[in-house]
């Protein structure tokens, strides 16, 4: 079908075989709908061990975009905004998806796509300081994706810092997980499932990046802490009728916690091919460490490259050169990655 | 997995073999995302055939109330609503995912489940001569299922005459087609997809219910219609990553024309139980030609047979009956049919 | 101006004089705006006094429509809905405002514009008890009027069983008193400010028919029922500038409890009206005891009527009659009254 | 009432003594409601003469949030946002308005509070080159305000180049002209009310802070930009019952020219003030030359000011330093000039 090499995303294949074979093999089982089946509840109960935390409220909705403008428009009232990377998903793909249901996208500058706990803690101060802050959009959680669009990480010191401001302000940390298998398999990455539940209010474990057909799992440490969430993700158009095929996925997903591992052939890809870029002289962009690595291009060797490899344009560098994204993923082939080497 | 026998909805199994195998078989293809695949083009070039109608527009979605939110949403400006039936989809089950996006929903009286043009152009008349009309919400489009949510159909003279009056009022009528491929497997039905492709602005050919995992096609036979929807789509949160999972769907969903008859077995299932309902002296109904069968239910046979078979709450008849529905699907197998009559 | 005799609305007037003169008075002192200025300090205090519910958040708005959508998306959570009679404003002539919020306005059948606590407790009791209540519109709250749409009064025991019911399922009560002065000034009203306080969670004292140019008093008798409701005012385009303009106005309408009495003059006029009506042998219709008189005409009769009179259209009644209706208001003069009762 | 000298804001005071006559003159009379009346209908036909455009709609509503939330979401689709400085008031001080109605403010950098062609064309450039722009929120109008929130200007070359670069791009440029009687009292403004009728698709003649108690005259030039505006307005709770208050407002303030020259004493006070500041060696800043003055002042000598003065706090400068802003009014007298003066 595709016969240049797969580098323009983490998202061009179908699902780990071990999905596909469960699907098949519970395809004529009859089962209630809305996620209301034993596989999501299978599903759910392993989600919750491999986090640790077993009152979680677990949630499996189809896609990114959906799932964060419900898990948003969930933990914000009326008149509230959320605070994001400029780079953040949410500011800048998602068709205006989180505004699309009242709310701000509060944008603080970034450093390779993070945002710093002493920048929320700087905003949060001086929002609350303001004598016109009640004449302002209401700064009512913070919203980081991890690893970060730019494929870095925040480390678990970072995270409970960001934690902590947000408890001090009594306001819900997010974490957009969408690739986070990718962290999960990476060795400089020190934060784990646990963390997560322990200093989130709300995150999501990615399924269609990271190895299912799609799917992504909303973990809600306290499942109190929204109300009626079920309504609301009908409300969004985001339950699936059959939600049985997203507790299929993610019970294999975390079946012999294969969630933790899944994203190492793409780690392993992904370092090989920087070291490689490095070797040749290629600029290495951003500093990730997960699969989706940046570098700067020569114009005219991307296009030769471009006849034979798939991969993303970033953003323009200068008159002469560009800014671009390979990814590597979860099925990626040594021979792929060779492949890629050879032609770079 | 499910020892009872699963009459609870149309959505209770997973997909139609041919679905799981192709699934399989292209697994580890590469292809781009968001629909912008082979197999993506090739089912809506299928659907197009199917339809008589070479330059519509095809988008594929994933779920029911979502592609209702979306195309109502992208139909209307934001100052109309929408008119269905009392008992519309939209108007009852959908979590007020319309009022979500702004729009009312403007209800007119049904007569199991169907709006009479007589009473759209009555409401249409109304409006445009009440003195208040620019207090009041715009009537801006109209809203039918087919079948509707009590399993009746609309006849093609009915259809078209909604045509009619919607041409004759400038606003575009949709049909909700959930559950289309048991209108078009019936042999009462007389409205083809060539025919809703003629007088519909806006359709939807339903995956979910009909064989699939899950996904609906979205037809919009005057592709000028909707500018920008891709956008619209991906705001709504309703942009599949990996589209692919839904062309390929579709594409053995239409593969020989697979959809015109993959709701017979369904038909033939509940017209036996309907027969077998009446010949015991069941009062059936709503008079459901489709996949759908309700009927009045004493309470306390319904608890006998609530033990063995899964069936749906429809409402109460009085204090000591019920209205209860059994409903048919792709998958019924005649063991089922038998035992469900043989219990009832 | 106007030659004919204005009974087509209660307002059509400016002021009462008293704020007029006010008004110029103050004209050109300064203050701080927003509200934060002393007369809408002195305004708030008399109208706490009045609902002798001293320690009740009380908000000036300029319009009842931006009253209502601002109160109610600022009581309801966002898959939340209103309910309210067919026949309420907020479900027939706001243009959709609530639905623009997301919010959908779930109908009750009335009865001469109003709702039992017997039907809200049935729609309550069944929502809670319906299986597939997670996929429909949560009730979040009640909506009346009073008076009502039709002029008609609920009894201090129908409000605090409305009350009754709403505390008991956790919901708020709010009552839309556009034309309250016109209740207050009723001899068959029994429903006073400080029972207002009592039995609901917000309320509005409707100023811009009642005597004033505009202007809404929104009282909250829980100041924590609705936090940052500022900035939602502001949100949603309704907070005024000179917010004085308002606090003077109430000022002036709550002195020496002015608004109490306000109304009379309108009461006794359309007492008058509805007498001579009924001895002319006219059906009056809905029972209103308040400032606006509905009754049938000859559709002749009315054409002539219409030549000297400004009155509204109501409703057809047959082919040959129609419902209409006449306001009066604080300002009617016994000539205008007599005027039109020589005409009728 | 206000001891202090009040150079807060230009909304402190009443409105010009001509207007509280003519309400007080006409408060008896009865007009019809909704702004269709006779003054609202001369006030629109004396600003569709001043704005040479004798086919305009001219709306008036009441408040300047309002208003911009209005306008915006009546021109944009459900998919766009609207591009804007990242000072401009819809982007910072509206409560988020803008977005509760579902759309993204698309925020440019801004020099003086401005932004310029350039850098819109810049940003449309992009945005339509960009590959991901179905994943974005589409740029659907420019919004700007003449004077800035910095009291700097836009000359008529300015305004026709954005005018030039949106009819490029066929969205509409939209003015924000909540203090433009202060624009056209300035000497150096060369943009006048026709030029802004050719150059806007629609824009605001701004009555609260320019001698009115309250109110914002929309113009739209042509008047088939926005259909069922009138709705549209209700809909957004910002139809005036009484619209009359408004016409006669803005029938005064168009009566014989006045607000082309309503703004005059405040400009004069403003350039006085400067002129004493920069005598007295402080730094003013953003080259305001209308009736907003910035300065930077030591925090000592400010608390000093701040016991005679009302003043408004605009932003930290450094450790010892702030920035304020003094606003005169078009009530501003030269007693009060030469008082501030005197303390300064």
């Amino acid at each position: 079908m595709n016969r240049k090499l797969p580098f323009a995303s983490d998202y061009m294949r179908g699902a780990h075989p071990d999905i596909i074979a469960r699907l098949a093999e519970t395809n004529m089982a009859a089962t209630g709908g809305y996620g209301l089946d034993p596989y999501s509840e299978a599903a759910k109960a392993k989600i919750r061990a491999a986090c640790a935390c077993e009152n979680a409220e677990v949630e499996l909705l189809v896609g990114g975009t959906q799932t964060n403008s419900t898990v948003i428009d969930a933990l914000l009232r009326s008149y509230q905004g959320v605070i994001a990377a400029q780079t953040g998903h949410i500011s800048t793909h998602e068709s205006g998806a989180i505004e699309a249901c009242g709310h701000k996208v509060l944008t603080l500058p970034h450093t390779c796509g993070k945002i710093s706990a002493a920048s929320v803690r700087g905003y949060l101060r001086d929002f609350h300081a303001d004598e016109n802050r009640d004449h302002m959009v209401m700064p009512g959680m913070v919203y980081i994706s991890h690893p970060t669009e730019y494929g870095t990480l925040y480390s678990k010191a970072e995270l409970r810092e960001l934690h902590e401001i947000c408890a001090e302000y009594r306001i819900p940390l997010y974490v957009d997980g969408a690739r986070l298998a990718y962290a999960l398999a990476c060795p400089s990455n020190d934060v784990t499932l646990p963390d997560l539940a322990k200093y989130c209010d709300a995150f999501y474990i990615g399924g269609t990046k990271c190895g299912a057909l799609f799917g992504e799992a909303v973990v809600i440490p306290d499942p109190d802490r929204i109300p009626h969430f079920f309504t609301i993700i009908k409300q969004h158009g985001a339950l699936l009728a059959k939600g049985r095929i997203l507790g299929i996925q993610f019970d294999e997903l975390f079946k012999d916690d294969l969630y933790l591992r899944i994203g190492e052939p793409a780690i392993r890809a992904a370092d090989r091919i920087r070291e490689a870029l490095a070797a040749k002289g290629y600029e290495l962009c951003f500093g990730s460490p997960t699969n989706q690595i940046f570098c700067v291009m020569e114009n005219g060797k991307l296009r030769e490259i471009g006849e034979k490899v798939e991969y993303s344009f970033w953003e323009k560098y200068d008159g002469d050169h560009t800014v671009v994204r390979f990814a590597t993923d979860w099925a990626v082939t040594e021979e792929e990655t060779e492949a890629l080497i050879g032609i770079l």
